[in-house]
């Protein structure tokens, strides 16, 4: 597998040049298009490769971060899960093939680097931290009680009655405790989440395909196994079905809420942007893009319990509930190895560590890291060869730690 | 023909709803996708169709433009060309199908408006308006040296050697004076400008496809006819060509070059998009969409002779140069009956009027008008049902004018 430096999408040169040579050109409809190392270039170039809605930022000026950069950072040191030998961060941002990393300490900007396709002006794909976003506008118009989070889920969107999400509850779809027949293996090509992904796909269908069209038409498909409330499953169907029930409730799809309610209020630099299915649906689960500083922000947000600016945002009471975390035993039985103790809430990834911290979490290593103890938000995006944040975390979550416990000294 | 009002895509509902109602939805793969009263939708949402390459405002704070709206300008009178009765400024905007107007004076905001599909914060597509930009660049590009005016395009794009294009210059192919077999007749399927969309559209192409699978590809299939540097003929393939030779030369796409020459230092409030071909090409000739304060931003730069808040960011021997206008006799060739005693210089249109007025022109009535004589810029969108500026022009060039003259009284 090549390193980050081997597999650095400026070095390997793909898209490069008027046109680009053959084997360098990456297409939507290539079946490969995502493979490693080209999903090295891919994440930061989403919207030329597929359509897109814009997540505005607004009109007005950005509201830029206070900047005090610690090099010392660098030199931190600690240990990887099940390793034995100490690494220091400046060598754990080369190992999880990270493409930007951000810190924020009291919403100080103490460290900043990018590398691969990203740069500060730059977006990337946000993957699975996508439905981090969904789910804090979920748990919002919970608190605001636009949406009753007591409610059958096909009391809200009529179309999910028989399916699998039809009598689970609003609440057990924010904590993905509903239970559903759906494989999100995605080193099985029969899994079910790529029929979702065939669905979702916003090219035209190829002849003979007979299945859903649209993420909506998927979400219907989907059949029930087991009992709501039992377990936490980790599938991306119950974000996007958290999408249909905040449009269905407000009017609004989530990409424009997302800029109505947080983007343009929070002095973001950059618009983010969300993939969309053929008939505009915006990818709600996983289909996100943003510069690396505004996810900084998101995490900022997040540690001032709704306040930002000076400004209220989110109502507080959205992010106790995400904070104080889900049902630790229903989380226990995913069997997350790496994640003991841990638990979801709101689409939130919540550690109960000694810390308080809690994350979102992307398939290639995106992150936004919460600490609360240690005022510290860390945001990062990242291109790891391995689709799964097993591969990642043994480095990433001691990384994280250390870089608390630095700060806190 | 439904009118302005009611062909309002807000009151057709075109992709309301989650999911919108059948026929509602909107999907690029469908053949009438762009077919009135659809376009006035798709005009604000080319993005969520297609693939497209951002223009980046930077990370900056914009700089707003100052503002002291006068309404009397709806009330200036003036008789559209071959009518006989007057109509008002007012009345204007709904007879050309506006979805959005602003107009500067000596740099201030002193009328805006929207309607349709656009608001302040929303970007619409500019179509042919995307030429100027690309041709601004051109002229820039010149006279910085980096390209030579009187080269051969072969010299530069090899690639074109042999084609229409090979053994014009950059001159000819920036002034539309190149001798190509080529039609650019929307009203016939069989036309040229067709077989460019198909070999540009990125969408994978249909079965059987045997065309060209790039905007590049296509323009190495067009044939000369006659000579160069006798007629105007308005072909876009020329300004797809000059992006190719801005692109070869720079080592930069237009989108690139665009955003870090204009774009990002202008003040602009919006990032722009341009769509993209299938091997990421931008398509220089129409593919740019912007918001309506940021285009007439561009409008000033112009009239400014190339600087804006203070700051030159092209040479004033560049907008010279424009402003003096193309091959009158060559223009003339073109039999445009409106525009009798117009040329075209580094893809503007020049009127030779006595105020010295010049424009960029997309073919739905999108305009850039700049009038030096009244210190006016006026900056439109709008989505006229004919594809043809014929169709707007009797009421547009006398209202400009009378606007013009109203704010020198």
């Amino acid at each position: 597998m090549l390193s980050a430096e081997n597999s650095d999408p400026g070095r390997l040169e793909w898209m490069v040049g008027s046109p680009p040579p053959a084997d360098k050109i990456i297409r939507f409809s290539d079946p490969d298009f995502f493979n490693f190392p080209r999903s090295r270039w891919v994440v930061c170039h989403n919207r030329q490769l597929m359509p897109t809605l814009g997540v505005s930022r607004g009109l007005g000026a950005p509201v830029p971060l206070a900047r005090r950069i610690d090099w010392t950072i660098d030199a931190v040191r600690f240990t990887p899960i099940g390793g034995s030998r100490e690494m220091t961060w400046a060598q754990s941002l080369e190992a999880n093939y990270t493409d930007g990393i951000a810190i924020l300490r009291d919403g100080v900007l103490v460290f900043e680097r990018y590398f691969g396709c990203l740069g500060e002006a730059g977006q990337h794909a946000a993957m699975s931290v996508t439905k981090s976003l969904t789910g804090l506008l979920g748990e919002m118009l919970v608190a605001e009680g636009v949406i009753d989070e007591r409610a059958r889920v096909d009391a809200i969107v009529p179309e999910l009655a028989g399916s699998g999400f039809g009598d689970a509850t609003v609440r057990q779809v924010l904590e993905m405790t509903t239970g559903l027949r759906y494989s999100e293996d995605y080193a099985d090509p029969q899994a079910d989440v790529w029929l979702h992904a065939a669905a979702g796909n916003p090219l035209p269908k190829p002849s003979g395909y007979a299945g859903p069209r649209s993420y909506f038409d998927f979400l219907r498909t989907v059949r029930k196994e087991g009992e709501h409330g039992a377990a936490f499953g980790y599938r991306t169907v119950n974000t996007d079905t958290l999408g249909w029930i905040i449009a269905r409730a407000t009017g609004k799809s989530v990409a424009a809420l997302l800029s109505e309610r947080i983007w343009s209020r929070m002095g973001a630099e950059q618009d983010g942007y969300i993939s969309v299915d053929s008939i505009g649906t915006p990818f709600a689960g996983g289909g996100f893009s943003a510069g690396l500083r505004d996810m900084a922000r998101i995490g900022q947000l997040m540690l001032d319990n709704g306040v930002i600016n000076g400004q209220r945002l989110v109502p507080e009471a959205a992010i106790t509930r995400i904070r104080a975390g889900g049902d630790r035993a229903a989380f226990e039985k995913a069997g997350y190895a790496l994640l003991k103790g841990w638990s979801y809430r709101g689409m939130w990834w919540i550690t109960h560590n000694a810390h308080g911290a809690f994350m979102a979490r992307g398939v290639h290593g995106q992150s936004i890291y919460v600490d609360p103890a240690a005022r510290m938000v860390i945001a990062r995006f990242s291109s790891h060869p391995l689709a799964g944040n097993a591969a990642n975390d043994p480095i990433t979550l001691p990384a994280f730690e250390a870089v608390a416990n630095h700060l806190m000294r």
